[in-house]
């Protein structure tokens, strides 16, 4: 790598994030590939499972093994896993895409999007009591996040997802070339532990808030999904109709809460501003 | 939308960037599906097919159409549209699934990724006599980007591609809350204008350099990638597979320069730092 600064130029070795295809196969079928950074390999694949609607709990996950014979020589190249699930468990029809709401029928739109996340989610958002969270103790949570990523992270180029206990305490933290991987490598995770649904905890994400990762947060029972940039439109609708808190552009003491405000606890009085 | 500022809170409207999937179908036949913002959906569409080697130039389009009778009540979504293309243009096996490289044998790796875009790639970067870009220039086009797109960006929300000619002028912009979006967009409106390869262009991305940012600056012949942020492995070694410069960290003077360093004009003595 060669390095410009100012004018001047060195040569130096450079630490660069790894950037691999996955595929994610169910029950010894193609379902996706997606490309990610390599590690905790099982837990994205069984989170996007449950991102997809086909897992919510530990029993249902038989094994996930590294597909053998991969390559063309036989060995394996770590790339292709296999999700095996327990006997009982609806697997959906192989010809799903990477999004849910790939329909042989059309009408294909927002709306629809929203109505594949509402006819797949396992559970509704019931954390009962509702979650109450401090403005202060949100606004700590992205030096909390990039206190943990600094650790591993000498590279620029990952996104973090991390899940915070309702007191603020760092639960698990993932990294990845792909938001959503990283999200699906917490979810994964939590699926193996049993965890499932994180009714009592805060998804938190180093970028902005898409659809996606909101579906993600849904599908995982998690209450509050909080983000250090913009959310989208369908994010913010898909959060009002499921009662997910969405707060965005998160940064020092500030933050915009866009659904769900009622978990926010706000002591000062409201003016119109 | 709820916003919170130091402990104050006021109420606002606000602008949320548009996010709504879109399925490409070619031939009629569902390909794939992506959420990205409206808008520039057909060149969206027509640069998606270049990236995935189908299209290379604008007599191989015949028309893009939004499907009619999208919606189940028989009125258009503009959420689908058809790419139909000219009689004798090789169309891949509709399984194809959002990457390229799915395949139904098994080898998946770095390695085949790099092999599958060099098969499909329609030209060689082949810019003669080759591109000299003075760092100075390089490091004035993140600047001239967001000058651009200041003016229809108010969200936070989006990421932006553009497209440079090699003096520097600008000459073509595209956000959208998907990055590969945005690079599709600009690359389909260049192929709708008879402009591919387009061998005479610097690329610059508002993010990260990801391999299949990459693999979408080859696909279109175009010989220079910057990005604001850091490349994966895969992106570099594809770029020093294919003869792509890859330029990352690219922030007021300064430059990381991965693969493909004999286009950047360097005038100081190199020096280990």
């Amino acid at each position: 790598m060669i390095r410009i600064r100012d004018g001047a130029v060195s040569s130096r070795p450079d630490t660069l994030v790894a950037e691999e295809p996955l595929e994610i196969r169910l029950n010894g079928r193609p379902l996706a590939i997606t490309m990610r950074t390599p590690g905790d390999d099982f837990a994205l694949a069984a989170g996007f499972l449950v991102s997809e609607g086909v897992l919510g709990d530990a029993a249902e996950l038989r094994t996930v093994v590294y597909c053998a014979g991969a390559a063309v020589d036989g060995s394996n190249t770590y790339n292709v896993v296999d999700v095996r699930t327990a006997p009982g468990v609806a697997v959906p029809d192989v010809t799903l895409e990477r999004n849910v709401y790939t329909t042989s029928s059309c009408g294909l739109c927002g709306k629809a999007s929203l109505d594949a996340v509402r006819t797949t989610a396992r559970w509704p958002i019931a954390d009962t009591p509702p979650l109450r969270l401090a403005p202060e103790l949100l606004a700590s949570l992205p030096d909390r996040l990039r206190a943990a990523q600094r650790v591993f992270d000498r590279t620029g180029g990952l996104h973090a997802a991390a899940l915070f206990a309702e007191d603020g305490e760092l639960l698990d933290v993932r990294e990845d070339v792909g938001r959503h991987n990283a999200v699906d490598k917490l979810v994964g995770r939590a699926l193996q532990n049993g965890d499932l649904p994180l009714s009592r905890t805060v998804l938190l994400v180093s970028g902005r808030a898409s659809f996606e990762l909101a579906q993600k947060a849904v599908m995982a029972g998690i209450p509050v999904l909080a983000a250090v940039s913009a959310p989208s439109s369908l994010a913010v609708d898909l959060a009002a109709e499921t009662g997910l808190t969405l707060v965005g552009f998160l940064r020092g003491t500030s933050m915009n809460v866009y659904a769900g405000e009622d978990r926010i606890a706000l002591t000062t009085t409201a003016a119109t501003g």
